[in-house]
């Protein structure tokens, strides 16, 4: 098979590619992706590919001839997530997959890391310089928690906002969480579209892991954070786009918001003047959720071994399409 | 019963401790303890006292006459911790007690925070303004981590460090644990005296919890950091003392540790001229783990829990002499 490869890679991971897919002919891209949200450009060896494996063009998806399955190196696949592309991928048969597993659990990690750095004051706690006792230091000992029977929302109930209710099991929060589509195993309660906005009032701690797609564009909108309490701490570790940013920052200038913790924006990074810098409680990641050592060496592998699930006629992991 | 009080507290901690104790006889110290390390001074009060709350003088509990039992508001007992002061108390058969129940569960997750603040490298991340593909992101990406199968050894495991390897169940570390003496009953693999420098070696994290005692007076010493791997993380939420911080400083330096987190050290806080606050990779809270809203409402509450216990004859929570 000529399998395409649009992906930086190291060493160790581009060794692990060749002895993964030996027998195979590998094409690689002249210009690899970098990032999910950098636009591809065409590349015509993508002609003769039967398999993709990164950010591959839509454009030249839609022109190949030969191609069997396409192995997207993101957990987000916007870019492809369109009823148009879905419909010549059923058409022509073609398997669709992300790589979720790869970066469910740093994303996951990186969403509790915020959530206790939060609890814990963290960011005025290692700026603060104060005897023991002085008013500085009670108020900010008085301003620490635990997550102890606070509420936690997770909105965005996928592989990510799975793991991170595990990670949170041990610390006796309250965990609740909104999906499109609840499957009775999420293992957690759910809350449906009537129950979302009582939802968001009862939570302390809103943790939005929405996808990119039309249907969650700016869907934490003005109304959206009219219904949460005052005092509560919004985290985005999902899109950017799914964020009316005038919106959140209107709410942590009313106190809605006691803090906001974005490892996404829209775009990103923010523009140096955008106001969301100069908010002293908006804490912001560019975009590092996913990262891990070595992540292109966890992409291949996660390649390699649904490439011989493929070979072998079995079931893809991470199947999208 | 008298009951003397050395405690700053919240009125609802005031109101808490007058329904608890109703039917007994409150004494107010004028001068309440607002830090387990500041210097108690003597109260003539104390001469009648039955019970003790706070942070009693040892000179005034040695003269006082009718004392039976001391309940200290903090987890850390050093002023008390010393085998003239165990003897009297043995001798006068007064019972003592402390708070360790009440701060276990914000220190444990203040050790947490730390944990995994540096495994996502938080602080480095939230002062990072790059676009996604950039050589910065894609270094900061390799930089993060998950913890992982990595190695976490705790060293002085109590209740804090019992809780604390309850967090970090779910990321599947590999946590050991060290302590004076081992019960067998810790729930993780527990390292001798002999193993300790072996353990040191392997781990890529350590947390020190342990107390301040004569024992434990500068534990990490040149000769221990000499035992730590090169490019591990140096946790301290026990005592300062049980530092060595010029040692600490040079395995710094020599980036034997990649990082030092801090939430005691000696003196607390540092003098503003101490280069501890000029290393880019040691970040330090003001001893504020075991912070949480109304501290001292949880404190009477212990105390209250304990007095009823008392009253009845049945054995104190927390007893520590």
């Amino acid at each position: 098979m000529n399998i395409f490869v649009d992906l930086a890679m190291s060493p160790n991971a581009l060794a692990a590619l060749r002895a993964g897919t030996a027998g195979h002919r590998l094409l690689f891209s002249r210009t690899p992706a970098v990032s999910v949200l950098a636009t591809p450009s065409a590349d015509p060896q993508f002609a003769i590919a039967d398999v993709a494996l990164g950010q591959p063009d839509p454009k030249a998806i839609a022109e190949a001839r030969q191609l069997i399955w396409i192995q997207v190196s993101s957990s987000g696949i916007t870019r492809y997530d369109k009823p148009q592309f879905r419909a010549l991928m059923a058409k022509r048969q073609i398997a669709v997959s992300n790589s979720a597993s790869v970066y469910c659990e740093p994303c996951a990690v990186h969403a509790l890391s915020f959530l206790v750095a939060q609890a814990r004051c963290l960011p005025l706690a290692l700026q603060t310089k104060t005897p023991n006792g002085a008013p500085a230091w009670n108020e900010l000992r008085q301003s620490c928690g635990t997550l102890r029977g606070e509420t936690i929302l997770i909105v965005g109930y996928g592989a990510i906002g799975k793991r991170l209710a595990q990670l949170l099991l041990p610390f006796g929060a309250n965990v609740l969480a909104y999906r499109r589509q609840a499957r009775g195993e999420e293992g957690v309660p759910m809350v449906t579209d009537v129950e979302l906005a009582s939802a968001l009032r009862q939570a302390g701690h809103i943790v939005n892991i929405l996808p990119e797609s039309p249907q969650t564009w700016r869907f934490f909108d003005a109304a959206r954070f009219a219904e949460i309490s005052h005092g509560s701490v919004f985290y985005n570790i999902g899109r950017g786009t799914t964020v009316d940013q005038n919106a959140l920052l209107e709410a942590l200038h009313s106190g809605c918001l006691k803090a906001a913790w974005l490892n996404v924006t829209d775009p990103e990074p923010l523009p140096d003047n955008h106001p969301l810098w100069q908010e002293p409680n908006c804490f912001i990641t560019p975009h590092v959720a996913g990262g891990h050592a070595d992540e292109s060496l966890s992409l291949v592998r996660h390649f390699v071994e649904n490439f011989e699930r493929y070979v072998r006629g079995e079931p893809l992991l991470d199947r999208v399409m």
